[in-house]
């Protein structure tokens, strides 16, 4: 069994992990967030979403939240979802901060996408290279396939289904594209296996994995990423994510957990678990609620 | 990657899930239990412990519980803990039961094998003898190495000291052992070497996988061990129990997430994962509370 010396853990709960929060936290919060995650040693954090305030109105405040970031630390990589064109000019506007990357989503099954944004996977493939053409050379676009391991409204997807989205992105020249579990229905032998096939088939992409934990085996497909050569793994600090009401419903892997296990499989993250197992508190102190977070202080 | 197409799902629930309940159940409940887990299709249950009823009062029905579940259906292999020589003897006197099997615990650590039953290893081993010499040809004895995968007291556990127990084990005939992550704390790689190790060096064992979730790495650490080669893995419905003397040692990983996963993965369990949900929702109203389990009707 192979396993790799270091992996990158990028941190999604600012985004994410936040998006779906009902009470609107103030953009000091949330940049205290970033500021203990970076100092942490998180070196890649997707701090907030460029999309309609309608449609996600805890992120409204994405410019603040970038602009009060300062300088997180030296090495430190800045992401931020953009939904659309008029995200993209929003990102635009903020190469001041230290946004340097933006990321674009679509989904691998026609009736998520539909659902998520309104759009067939076309329509939103044509936007990407809208996306693209207008960042070239100001920010880098990372892509991030949703449902790319099942999908509430579909069911199964195909390696198909995934490709033709990964085709999209790769000819607009994004480097690095994420496969979300967003439903949290993949499993272990499915992550393998799709994540093998792909590599094969596009080399010199960076691969990343977007792992929910609905189902409890969060833990185990990142593991199963880890085999099949993944170089990025997602993840939210505190499991943040599910639905408030919900007890244990569907948020992504817990930062804390992943990093507990990546370090005592001898994986460097370059993470200090106990300065994230601080911020987990500090969260749970904030929304006032227990996170699914396993490891703790 | 290899995969098994069939893996036996042993259900410790009733043993191990309740064990530190503080409220006694009748045993009326607990024989509704097992026949219900009987009827979803499991066919290997872990139905009680002869321990001596001030260390585990919710088991001191463990006579009342083997006579009333009767026939729990055909090839249903009924196993029961024992913790001494005069629990084999109790265990002899219910052969007139479905019980078939019993299982001897020793942990790889001294310390807490000490704290667990106030013997050294080696005198857990001497037990192991005698235990075996009284069932021979009356019942199976199965093997369960605690704290194969570290100790809260002692921390690391080596291969040599699993070794020592396995070997103990084995010199006394016994044909299955079962390496229990007790306090929650193995990952993935040491699950995958350790099993590779000691089924190399032990062939002709039947080994199994006892799972805690104490960090939330229990359904990657079952994954681990089927990459690995084990026959056997052990769940506890809705993800009941914990270990009285280890502090804070969560539940065992949940008999639902585990067989829906396998499922998923195209591994056979013959288990019928929607009545092990309804028996997770029948233990959730005997209980007054929520299980930990993540898969729900």
């Amino acid at each position: 069994m192979h396993w790799p010396d270091r992996i990158l853990v990028r941190e999604v709960g600012p985004r994410d992990g936040l998006q779906n929060e009902k009470k609107i936290l103030p953009p000091e919060i949330k940049i205290s967030m970033i500021r203990q995650l970076a100092a942490a040693g998180i070196t890649a954090i997707e701090a907030t979403s460029f999309v309609h305030p309608r449609a996600v109105p805890q992120l409204s405040d994405a410019e603040a939240v970038l602009e009060g970031i300062g300088g997180p630390g030296a090495g430190v990589s800045v992401s931020a979802l953009v939904g659309n064109v008029r995200g993209v000019q929003r990102a635009l506007a903020m190469l001041h901060t230290p946004l340097a990357e933006i990321v674009v989503v679509v989904s691998a099954s026609e009736a998520h996408n539909r659902a998520n944004v309104k759009r067939t996977v076309a329509e939103s493939l044509a936007e990407v290279r809208e996306i693209c053409r207008l960042a070239a050379g100001q920010l880098k676009v990372r892509g991030a396939v949703a449902t790319a391991f099942g999908c509430p409204y579909q069911g199964g997807i195909g390696a198909g289904e995934v490709a033709r989205v990964v085709e999209g992105m790769l000819k607009e020249g994004i480097g690095e594209i994420v496969l979300a579990d967003t439903a949290g229905m993949g499993n272990p032998r499915q992550v393998y296996d799709l994540l093998r096939e792909i590599r094969e088939r596009y080399p010199g992409v960076t691969w990343g994995l977007h792992l929910h934990d609905t189902r409890g085996r969060g833990l185990a497909n990142a593991v199963a990423g880890l085999q099949a050569g993944v170089q990025v793994l997602e993840s939210s600090v505190g499991g943040l994510g599910g639905c408030p009401f919900i007890p244990g419903a569907a948020g992504n892997i817990a930062t804390g957990d992943l990093v507990s296990m990546l370090h005592d499989m001898g994986i460097e993250t370059g993470i200090d678990l106990r300065r994230v197992l601080q911020c987990t508190q500090f969260m749970e102190e904030t929304l006032g609620r227990r996170l699914p977070a396993r490891v703790r202080l």
